[in-house]
Parts: structure tokens; C-alpha cells; sequence
């Protein structure tokens, strides 16, 4: 995403900005650096941004949007921070992770921590709609953590099955910083939905570009190894078209139902899902979402900020990344 | 604790333990599994215990306070869960636990879902200063296990620095859900405080009693090793007491410093701490919580519920278990 898209709300996602240093504020300084850690390191603050951007339509002030801004990145960073535990991950976005850094006890306290931190700043609007919102987002997410688990090395896992994950993984919660933006804000049921499913459709769009490049992209560029899905066995769209449409597809099972496997020989499991058409498939997948996203913008008030939300729904498909 | 202290709230334990099952209904059957796996291991209610107890001096019909009574319950296995993480335990309560059964990812997971569960329950009551109290007492918590951490194998550490651990540890939850009870039940600002000191101390009390009965206890009343604390480095009362007089107090100062020592020599440095006075002192402490746990109580209006709260203090402080 380039940053200029986020202009219209750059100001507020600056005071964002603020808050995330200034809301992690613990008397022990070792949770404190850990935080700050992971919140420097945790790139492109797009919850913010679209909960700031879906607010735009109803409001000229966003002061009062700010606070769960910052708490849904905050949760973010919550489960970022629990991930690399999971996965005993040593980088993320190319500096050290907290886990390698501090470890077990540090990482999990931290995220339960910052998820705390995110639940007191929510708590602020005084409204059950909005924490009910966060609360069943949280428990989907955590479901989402186990339908992956549930389906790595599982060479059977099918289209449905990785749609879910992804939806768990990334659609959700930027759904529901659109969603949360706009009940803020004030806006309609209607225009509600419109912006929920709009950030659904460009959540998906997102999550199925990043599984993308982990085929295509430099590590310089992904802050990680290329090729760390599969050698995790988490086997995304792009494996799952070759796994049934390559002429290979007899060796990419075996290869890719093996941890042992997967982790020798993910260049091989790279080149086999490269030499078939699952990038080319994947990258159609993403524009079907990205126009499912636009279109529901039809049904928003003409604000300048829906051109913003088109341009964003036109470069998540444009292969330009 | 005997269960029949509970018995002027047990028909609504039974509901809350209604409600711990039914609440943990989610749509992916392993984290259903795990976390009522840790719902029947998890043992006393203590929490939901002193929600109610508390309420019961303003109200006569306790339904309203169940719906938080099961979010504190939630709150406490959730940290439960996480801890056997990151303790890498393989038993509680004589049961295995789910970081041992179903490993990390599940039960990272697992935490975070039931204290999302814990937040949606809480958010029903659309009281921005109960959420408050419970966001910052999860903070709290957090720092307090990472304390634990940075005095593991630390034989400097003193009385201080072990009554914060425990305050995080333990205290503080039981003395937010006798705060949180009473602020339900409509007490005023004088009563709530009382009745939250009354917690605190009980807690500061009840936690001092379980690291004496790591030193003391069979295995079976334990459900876990007797000295599991001292071989994971953990220093508790007796042992800081036995650091301090004991004749031999250069060879455990030795021995309680080394990991490899903690682990292999457990047996020896149960007998120093059992040989110098640590395990009276502890008591005495013990005994000082709870006299202060019972002057809390003047405070409080007269109802029959006081008793109990009294019977409490005296149970925890009388040497029986």
C-alpha cells in the first residue's frame, strides 16, 4: 500500500502513532521495550487506517475515532506477538521478533498485555455494540489460529478451507476497523454493512497478495525468507491451484504433505508451484475481491474519501507490489 | 477452602458452572475441547465465589452478577492456560494440561478465546468502569508474571519484592471480583473499597498458604509435585525467610542461584527451608493477612453473608489444610 493513499487521514494516523508509544506505558520496563519493540517493527498501521478512512464519511473531526484506532492496533500487535511464540519465529519485518529476543513468558504476557491495553482504550466508548464487535472478532481470530494449524501439511485442504483461514487471519479485522469506523462515526446500518463487507472483500484481496509474495517477492522485500509459508507447510492458494492443476502435482503432494520435506525442499516446492499457473490463478482471485470491494462503495455518500477507497481496492489488484 | 463456605451462593456457583461450559461453545470443536478440559481441571471458583459473596450483602437475587462471576472464572483459566506454556507443565490439578495434550498454538489460542469471552460477557453490563477495572487488573497481572520471571533463581530477592509477585499473582483477581461484585450489587464507594481491601488481603493470604503447601504437601493434595516451585527457581516466603536465618544459609543461597542445582538438589533445599523457621514464618504471615481481611469486614453492613466472610479469613489462617 503506498503511503500517500492514507493522506486524507495522515494527521490522525500521526496522533495514532502517538498513542501506541504512549499507551504502552507499563511500570515494568521490560514489557515496555518489548512493546515498543513490536510496535515499531509492525508496519503500515492499516486498521488504523481504515477505521480512520470509514469514519471520514460521516465526520470532519476524527478526534473521538482515534482511541479505538489505536486499540485495534494494538490487537493486532496482540496476536502478531503471540504468533511468533507459536511459530517460534526469529524475524518479522526484518528486525528480531520479541520471542527471539525476551522468549516465552515475555512475548505471551506481552500480547495479553496489549490486548488489555486495547480493551481499556474500547471501553471508552461506553457501547456493547462496540465491544461485542471486538470480542467476537477476537474469538474468530483465535479460531482462524487453529484452522490453519488444523491444515498444514494437509495436501487436501481445498479452496473453501483456505478462504476461511485467510478470512480469520486478515479479512476480519480490517472488516471490522471499517465497521467500527463507521459505527463511530455514526453512520447508517446500511452504510455500516457497506463499509464492513467492503473491508471483508479488500481484507481477502490483502491477505491472498501477501500469500503471493511469498512465492515472487525478495526477502529484502518481505522482511523474511521467501518461501516461509511452505516451509511452514502452510499451504496457500497458489499451492493449492498447483497441487491440483500441475503436471507435477504427484511429486508436490509428497513433497508438501512432509515437514521434513517442506523444509529441504521448498526451493524445489517453490520452482513446481511457480512453473504452474497458481500465481497467475491467485492473482485473479485477488482482483475478484478487489472489484467486490469496489462495489460496495456504490452504496456511500460521494465524500472525497471514496476515491481513496477506490484507489486502494484498484493497487491491491494491480500486481504492482 | 471447604466447599460448604460457598453455600450461601451455591445454587448460582452451579449456574456460573452452567455458564463456563455453555459460554465455551465454539465453532472449532478442539478449542472446545481444550478449554473445557481446563474448566473441569480448574477447581475451586474462588473468583466467582467472591463475586457473588460480595454481592450478597446488597442483593438478594444474585443473576446479575453471574454473567461476571463467569467472566472472572474465564479470566483466571485463561492465565491459567498461557502459564502452562510457558512453564511448559505437563500437570494440573493431577490432570495433564492442554499445553501438554494439544501443545502451544492450541493453547495460546485457546487463552485468548476464552478471555475474548470473558470481555463479551463483561461488555453486557455497558459499564465503562467495570471494564476498566478488568482491563487494568489483566495488566496487572501480566507485569506480575513478568517480576516472577526476572526474581526466578534470584536469592537477593525480599519480602517486598515476593508480596508483589503474589499481589499480581493472585491478589489482585480476587480482590477485583470481591470489588467487582460489591460495585454490581450497587454498594457505595466506602463499602466497595472495603470489600476489595477484604479480597486483597484474603488473597495475599490464600497464595502465602499455597507456596507453603509446595513445601509441605503430598503430591495428591498438590495435583503436582511438592516442591515444583523450587525446582523451577521460583523463590517463595519460606524459603526467603530460610535465606535469611538459616545456619546453612550459604549452601542454599548456593544451590537456590543455580538452575541445574534447583532442579537436581530440590530434595536438599526442601529440607534446609523445612529445618529453619521459614514455614512458621509464613504462617504468621498468613495469620496477619487474614486479621486484616476480617477488620475490613466491620465496614460492612450486617448480613448474614458476613459470617461467612469471616469463616473464610479464619479457615485460611487456621493451619488445616
Amino acid at each position: 500500500m503506498h503511503k500517500q493513499m492514507f493522506d486524507p487521514v495522515c494527521r490522525e494516523l500521526e496522533m495514532v502513532e502517538g498513542n501506541l508509544n504512549r499507551n504502552i506505558n507499563s511500570g515494568v520496563d521490560i514489557l515496555n521495550q518489548a512493546s515498543i519493540h513490536l510496535a515499531k517493527a509492525g508496519g503500515k498501521r492499516l486498521r488504523p487506517a481504515f477505521a480512520l478512512l470509514a469514519a471520514r464519511f460521516f465526520l470532519d473531526n476524527l478526534e473521538q475515532v482515534i482511541p479505538m484506532a489505536t486499540a485495534l492496533e494494538l490487537t493486532h500487535l496482540a496476536t502478531l506477538v503471540h504468533d511468533d511464540v507459536i511459530d517460534n519465529s526469529v524475524l518479522r519485518r526484518g528486525t528480531y521478533t520479541v520471542k527471539y529476543q525476551w522468549g516465552n513468558r515475555v512475548s505471551i504476557n506481552a500480547g495479553n498485555y496489549i490486548f488489555a491495553r486495547a480493551l481499556a482504550l474500547s471501553a471508552s466508548y461506553q457501547r456493547r455494540d462496540i465491544l461485542d464487535v471486538l470480542a467476537q472478532a477476537s474469538m474468530r481470530i483465535c479460531e482462524g489460529e487453529i484452522y490453519q494449524m488444523m491444515s498444514s501439511y494437509n495436501v487436501d485442504v481445498g479452496l473453501k478451507n483456505y478462504l476461511r483461514r485467510i478470512e480469520r487471519k486478515t479479512a476480519l479485522l480490517i472488516s471490522v476497523s471499517c465497521k467500527l469506523g463507521a459505527m463511530i462515526g455514526g453512520a447508517q446500518a446500511a452504510q455500516i454493512r457497506a463499509l464492513e463487507l467492503y473491508g471483508y472483500y479488500l481484507g481477502m484481496a490483502f491477505q491472498v497478495t501477501d500469500d503471493i509474495l511469498d512465492f515472487v517477492a525478495d526477502e529484502e522485500v518481505l522482511g523474511k525468507p521467501t518461501g516461509s509459508d511452505i516451509k511452514q507447510g502452510v499451504i496457500t492458494l497458489p499451492a493449492i491451484y498447483a497441487l491440483k492443476h500441475s503436471p507435477d502435482k504427484e511429486e508436490l503432494r509428497h513433497l508438501l504433505s512432509s515437514p521434513d520435506l517442506c523444509s529441504a525442499q521448498s526451493e524445489r516446492i517453490l520452482d513446481l508451484v511457480l512453473s504452474s499457473d497458481g500465481v497467475d490463478y491467485a492473482y485473479w482471485v485477488t482482483e475478484h475481491y478487489a472489484r467486490k470491494a469496489r462495489k460496495e462503495l456504490d452504496n456511500l455518500p460521494d465524500q472525497p474519501v471514496k476515491s481513496t477507497l477506490y484507489e486502494i481496492a484498484d493497487f491491491i489488484s494491480a500486481r504492482e507490489y
